[in-house]
């Protein structure tokens, strides 16, 4: 048995052929162009399927199911994408059309949900029964498993991590409300956070590092507090801060075997995982008692892929 | 098939002997005593049994299960109380004690869990497949069900959503922490906010209703706010306005097909349910895009052995 997982992106349609321990067998990349109609993003991926297939040197007849991961909101029980901002789409008949090119079964859902599906499939949580991946990224996404099987909510509307409200008439967001979680744990919160303090302290090596406040980014801020520099490291200890409150509301709420790191700021490694490991506990209610491991994603570029062929997996398996 | 549901208070051991459609047969009630041996109150826990079967005309032949609902932790694997201060209990195996008296499948969880199983057996919530309910009471707990079945996370320190921090840095709470839910959305919270504002605003008809500063509880608020009082209203409409953004953070994280508000505050009924309706709009980060039901629960409380017995049901159920 083998899966397809096209990772669809706003720039590439990435497919893999996954076998079921997570390997890769092959695959394919082909330019999205975005921009243009449904039908004919449909039909590259289908043909991004034949060619990951044909390098993985195996049949369309050994092909259990395929599975679709989108930047946006898909409606599980019709196959339909909800809405999908990056490619323009709004109630798009997605499944219906690969099948039109492939009778298998096809399963789609969002990006963050299907990395979160591909860590728990072959990555670190691989052993949990219940684990909440989060993307630290530009924004701040999430991938909740529950029993095994991706939860994107009953609407496909949930997992929205980043934009639920952690500090009340906090910072305003991009969604109209104010103080979301990634307002102050994204990359973006990280480099904001940075640039502020660099203007207030022009000696912190936040500015040395990046070169010019425009050239802030998280990494200059995650660099100088790795160096040692004073008011970089209060910084990050915020952030980490604001991190670990999250992730406590993430305990406290559905208590998963483990929280997965993920997403651009994941990549300061065990720099942030001891951070966070440190801070977490004393916001922990139940103080003592076991609660949710707290690891660094380990899969990288091709969770996308890996993820969605678990999609097809885990809805197939009997 | 039916089934025992036993809800055990601090006060009062509550058992109903449930059928298959959550309508209780017979029950009994008898003091908890509060201090005793956990082998003596198990023992009452049997004999609350006994009577409920007497009373609903039923053989103990034809019970399926027994299902417990506790003010505390446990262990859904083991079967043991982890942790139940209002009891003094910690790591009691209360399922193996149980069974020492009736050779029966036993199912122990969270009293908050329990009470929004039921509203999904038999109550408001129950065609759906995913709800959250909500307990507005002196604290604010949760009971999360996902495919129809009661989640209180992997290591049962889950649906504590009044300790989920809403407003970091905010009112300090009796966890250690800043700003959690339950210090803005608990019936205590707007008992607090009302008496803030009767003491800032003497006319206000909270003074007049409640008699005194101290006598002030939740419901004058709401019962000055009903009589149009402007102070009573403003307060009301701030409330309601912290409810709306945990609703939006549960729909945000987990997007259930129903949110179901219970506990004290609920008995506002439409009062408080129109001007939740009416709020939560305007949180919602895809607007327009379906999102959960906001409901009152309808079973009062029953819903404690009702629910413990569904534990069973849905526990046994092929």
């Amino acid at each position: 048995m083998i899966y397809a997982g096209i990772d669809l992106g706003g720039t590439f349609i990435k497919t893999g052929i996954v076998d079921p321990e997570g390997k890769i067998l092959g695959e394919s990349s082909i330019p999205t162009g975005a921009g243009r109609s449904f039908e004919d993003i449909a039909h590259d991926m289908v043909l991004g399927v034949m060619e990951a297939l044909k390098k993985a040197e195996k049949d369309q007849s050994e092909l259990t199911a395929i599975g679709v991961g989108i930047p946006g909101i898909a409606d599980q029980n019709t196959g339909r994408i909800v809405f999908c901002p990056n490619l323009g789409w709004r109630d798009i008949p997605l499944k219906e059309e690969i099948q039109k090119y492939l009778d298998l079964p096809v399963f789609i859902d969002n990006d963050a949900t299907v990395a979160g599906l591909a860590e728990n499939f072959s990555g670190v949580s691989r052993s949990c029964s219940s684990s909440v991946f989060i993307t630290l990224g530009t924004g701040v996404g999430a991938g909740i498993i529950i029993n095994g099987k991706p939860w994107s909510g009953a609407h496909g509307v949930g997992s929205e991590l980043g934009h639920m409200t952690l500090l009340a008439d906090g910072v305003p967001c991009s969604c109209g409300n104010n103080g979301c979680v990634e307002r102050y744990t994204s990359a973006t919160a990280l480099a904001r956070m940075g640039r502020q303090a660099a203007m207030a302290y022009p000696d912190s090596q936040i500015n040395s590092i990046a070169g010019s406040i425009d050239n802030i980014d998280a990494r200059a801020v995650i660099d100088a507090a790795k160096a040692g520099d004073r008011i970089a490291s209060r910084v990050f200890d915020r952030y980490v801060t604001y991190l670990a409150m999250t992730i406590n509301n993430i305990t406290a709420f559905l208590d998963p075997e483990m929280v997965v790191l993920g997403g651009g700021v994941s990549h300061a490694g065990s720099f942030l995982l001891d951070a966070i490991r440190s801070q977490l506990p004393r916001f922990l209610l139940y103080k003592g008692l076991p609660s949710p491991r707290v690891e660094l994603a380990q899969l990288g570029n091709e969770a996308g892929m890996i993820g969605a062929a678990a999609l097809g997996r885990v809805n197939t398996a009997s």
